[in-house]
């Protein structure tokens, strides 16, 4: 697939994304959402990625939407007036698809429905959906050079790309309300000890090393079935009403994956070897999706 | 509007409220609970308050429920034994409200409710009511000599104030379990490090300075409504049971503020000029609210 | 009661469970899976019981599911193709119950009911079901050689449990991401600093001490029934959508208390003298359970 805002490489098993705009620091443009969208949707069913990469070229990691260019910036329907009954029943309808959702979000989506495991690699500015968009994956690591900021209040407008979901979950709710609120930027440090980053690294060389390894970590050697069903769980059970509702989940989760590669794995323990798994993401279990 | 146990000052677009019963430790009574659910119902109207901080008088916050006087303590009416659906039902029945809903719920979720962002300021003993209260708030900052407990169990009753909401959002459960469960008197040093306090400052001097200083840094400048927006998803998106369903809301969050006061928002960044935002929180955008 | 897995005693009303296979570090059977959920179960009609803490025979806490056996080791009905309403609508249908259902949530189940509190003492390896145990007991205390591993990746299976409901809520998603796709085994200080135990003690001795004294620091001189209320409380409400749901609970169980328990609390507290609660939590306020 080519693209025109993305750089893309898949090397053993992990692609990594780059976001290509360099000339203008990675700003986020209607286009790079689409096929930000499209990738993460397209990843789903291609068995060769085992896990993705998020980085930016240059200096940037990405500085926001555009708004360089003059005229309607957000590229809203402004003839509209919706309602909350239109984005409940007619989400995908075109009118309101392209003249009223949040761009951000719809990457977002395409990020938390992925199957596999997705890493974000801060290597510099990361502001607006730039910010945003990396709280839908799975891990932040970052360069020591890193500043992060939520900085919507500052044009007078609200976090978006599903932030006020994914943010506080991350980070508690309030320092949720504080880096919003202020609009600060924060830097690495900050965001690490506020939950933010996992890590942080010297820099961008230093980030992408420690990037894929841990990718390889989590996929080499392992089911990809068994990845893309506790990521799945991880990140939606907790929004259950009762913890029955997970027993649910992961006793067949458990069930189909005890059958399947787990025997593997179970063999592989007795016999001291390493497993060799054959299950593949573009096959899920029966049961899934659940939700 | 006069109050008997709350003074009140509006300096600059901060509303300072004093609990003020100085000689019982500005100990809560259903007074104080009427008087400061009807402030911050009221303060949504008022497009002059655009942030609130809550102190307390003299050396303590809040003691706690006022028990000194004789009698039946909670106000509750014994002769009812009212149920689950009572509380469902008809909340608002005049013999529900006074004599079986919690008094302290009633002030949290008008802090809850309240459209501009609240600031506790911790400048002595909190306990009780006078450390649930502050749960509700967006932030809580304290002097070295806060003392906070959740001492509930020592008297044989239970958290109230809706408080079993809101500490594991803000502590984690592990804390608030052992917080609760063992009633134990925290230091401002402990509350910090579980991260029910964002900061800790030398005395109730440096505490007012400082939390004024986090209100202006969030008001001054900033889109009134796009505050009362943010506020709001912040801390009600993350119960939603799925990601797409804040996309619904911050997508019309971010088409209404966006041809709002994110037109002058852009205008101003493009000129690198300071924004002139005109929009007031007594006048939301139509969706909201969406809940 | 007789156990063939676990060994108990009683003392001062705090009920030591010690899993006891210690030849096999423990390890997890069906057999032992019944019997952790009938004791936790039973506890709650046993008022001699006012704390539970489980610990391990030996060096170990639990190393996880027994896989020395030959044959299906997690004991399910693979001629079976259950679906999730299967799970919904007949949990209990023995053919689901003991083929399809994960034991272990079974266990963790058992043990969030459990209206006494649950604090696990891991005195060695904590693996698989042997991490995910402790996820539902209020507190995680661990000695200095304590090793935990959320090792299911390993295998090709999935987190169980209900663990992906319990582990984000104790650690955050991106510790809770990491731990299991990673199936590293953590020592004691990283499980400390994410979150997951609450304190780490020199040894296996100095682990009990800690444990017994926390559980006579929640239950001595404390309302049996304001704990179970209190624990309950902590642990399900923030689950609820609005802050008002937790009101009407924290209402009714302040109403109950009020003109229970806190009767003699309150005079107490005016007396200055110890309080004598007398409610049990064999028999709860009626409105109990509201779930």
């Amino acid at each position: 697939m080519i693209y025109s805002t993305l750089r893309t490489s898949l090397d053993d098993g992990i692609l990594l994304v780059t976001l290509d705009r360099e000339d203008r620091m990675n700003a986020f443009t209607p286009e790079m959402a689409d096929e930000l969208e499209s990738l993460f949707r397209g990843v789903n069913d291609d068995d060769a990625v085992r896990a993705v990469i998020v980085t930016g070229a240059g200096k940037a990691f990405c500085a926001g939407m555009e708004l360089g260019a003059e005229g309607n910036v957000f590229g809203l329907a402004e003839t509209l007036t919706p309602t909350m009954d239109d984005l409940r029943e007619r989400l995908d309808d075109p009118a309101i698809r392209s003249g009223v959702r949040d761009t951000g979000g719809r990457v977002t989506l395409a990020i938390y429905d992925c199957l596999k495991p997705v890493i974000g690699a801060i290597n510099g500015a990361a502001v607006g959906i730039g910010a945003t968009m990396t709280l839908a994956m799975d891990f932040r690591l970052a360069s020591k050079k890193a500043r992060i900021g939520f900085v919507f209040g500052r044009l007078g407008i609200v976090p978006e790309a599903c932030s006020s979901w994914f943010l506080p979950r991350l980070v508690g709710e309030q320092a949720a309300l504080e880096w919003t609120l202020t609009a600060d930027i924060l830097d690495a440090e900050t965001a690490l000890k506020g939950g933010l980053l996992r890590s942080i690294h010297d820099d961008a060389d230093a980030l992408l090393v420690e990037a894929k390894a841990l990718a390889h970590r989590i996929v080499d050697g392992r089911s990809a079935v068994a990845i893309a069903l506790t990521r799945a769980m991880i990140r939606r059970n907790p929004a259950l009403p009762h913890p029955v509702e997970a027993h649910r989940i992961d006793s067949l989760a458990m069930f189909y994956t005890s059958i399947g590669d787990g025997k593997e794995g179970v063999d592989a323990f007795r016999e001291k070897r390493a497993p060799d798994f054959k299950s593949k993401a573009s096959t899920m279990p029966a049961f899934y999706p659940w939700f």
